[in-house]
């Protein structure tokens, strides 16, 4: 399958045309950013890690019957995907207290949940990507009332998914964003990535930040938690 | 009914105890504060205008079997009521868009809304009073799910009383922020107070803002906006 034009150009990822047109080219790039695009930097090796890594948890997903748009790898940094049609919905759902979950209730960071946590981001640059609640979200028509049903008791079934799979590579999943698109034939599938750009993974015992948390807080060894990340899951899976 | 011990000052009200451990006298300040207390004044005769219009506001809602923690007016800037429970939530409730909800969701400033939106927020001046969702209103153990429903249900209602009653007044109320609580007997009322300091309320005809959005904007008139509406609504009650 090859590349013709090139639709978007993300933070972190290309998307291509191609000549079938329900496929798209993923293309991850190198490049990271954080706090709303104010911070950037050029990371070796992020797009092949990403790459790699988010083709492990897709095939893991597909393998538990959770449907989702990877197709194939097509090389070092592309996959090939179903086009979706996007929900403008940055779908987070979380273990363990971290990040703006911290800020926003005032429990500690680590705080493990009885029950995971989701929350809607409305994806939005321009707007910041604010918090949601469903009265939002049907107000601005993001996704109707079975929809966002669906979205919830998919993010769910994935959480329960990785959460296993990473607790057997020696790793929380602290907390994660997920995409989700409809189909032409309005079938409800994961998008998007799953990648330490997008997740909160932790070492399980010494606590160690694995992820891009290392690169916004400035902790050094960003792409070393990627590899170790990568050379964990591979031996799971 | 005397004052014993203030038992909270907040930012526009005190709050002292009474022979009556179920009934406490709550004292309407002049004080106005916004942003977070950043910006402070002191507008005279905003305690008396204030007492006077959650007054009618109350006697309203309970004419309307809308049960409320009001008992009486005891002096110009002085009522007594119930001894409430809180739920530290503030419940947002919202015809038009306006303030937070513009920002939140990119909609313009005065955009109708086809049903009522419904908002809850943290009671938490360290936290900024963040938005919360069911599922962090359920984590953080705010109310249980069937107080939650209540409390949902009565903010409606408690709409569909001032909504009406303000338009025959002139009055668009764009939105307001209430507090609920519990009695000893587990009742959920309304509580706190309902005042131009915690409402929306723009005049039909022409737009104008009437509400403390005139102090927070700079716009000068502050009372006199404060006087209007209670003159309007004491001729409507
Ligand atoms: N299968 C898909 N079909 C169409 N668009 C997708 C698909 N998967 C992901 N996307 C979109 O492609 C973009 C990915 O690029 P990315 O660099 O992550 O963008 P952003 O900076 O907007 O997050 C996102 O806007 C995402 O919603
Ligand atoms: N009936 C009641 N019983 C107990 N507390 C109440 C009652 N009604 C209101 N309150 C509380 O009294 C305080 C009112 O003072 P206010 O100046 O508005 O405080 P704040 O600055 O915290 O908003 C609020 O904390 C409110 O929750
Ligand atoms: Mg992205
Ligand atoms: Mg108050």
């Amino acid at each position: 399958m090859q590349k013709k034009d090139m639709l978007y150009e993300g933070k972190a990822k290309k998307l291509y045309t191609t000549e079938d047109k329900q496929k798209m080219i993923m293309e991850f790039k190198d490049d990271a950013t954080a706090f709303d695009g104010e911070k950037k930097a050029s990371l070796q090796k992020k797009g092949k890690l990403n790459t790699e890594i988010s083709m492990i948890f897709f095939e893991l997903l597909e393998a538990e019957n959770i449907s989702t748009h990877y197709l194939e790898k097509l090389s070092d940094n592309e996959m090939l995907v179903e086009k979706m049609d996007i929900f403008p919905l940055e779908v987070v759902v979380r273990n363990i207290v971290a990040g703006s979950l911290a800020e926003r209730t005032g429990l500690a960071e680590g705080t493990e949940l009885e029950e995971e946590v989701i929350e809607f981001f409305y994806k939005s640059d321009e707007l910041g990507d604010p918090l949601l609640n469903s009265e939002h979200i049907k107000l601005l028509e993001l996704a109707d009332k079975e929809e966002l049903a669906e979205i919830r008791s998919k993010a769910r079934e994935i959480n329960n998914v990785l959460q296993q799979f990473l607790a057997e590579a020696g790793i929380d999943l602290v907390d994660f964003k997920l995409e989700f698109g409809r189909t032409d034939q309005e079938e409800i599938k994961l998008a998007d990535e799953i990648t330490p750009d997008t997740c909160r993974l932790w070492d399980v015992s010494t606590g160690k930040k694995l992820d891009k948390d290392r690169f916004r807080q400035e902790m050094g060894g960003v792409m070393a938690g990627y590899e170790e990340i990568l050379k964990r899951i591979k031996k799971e899976k």
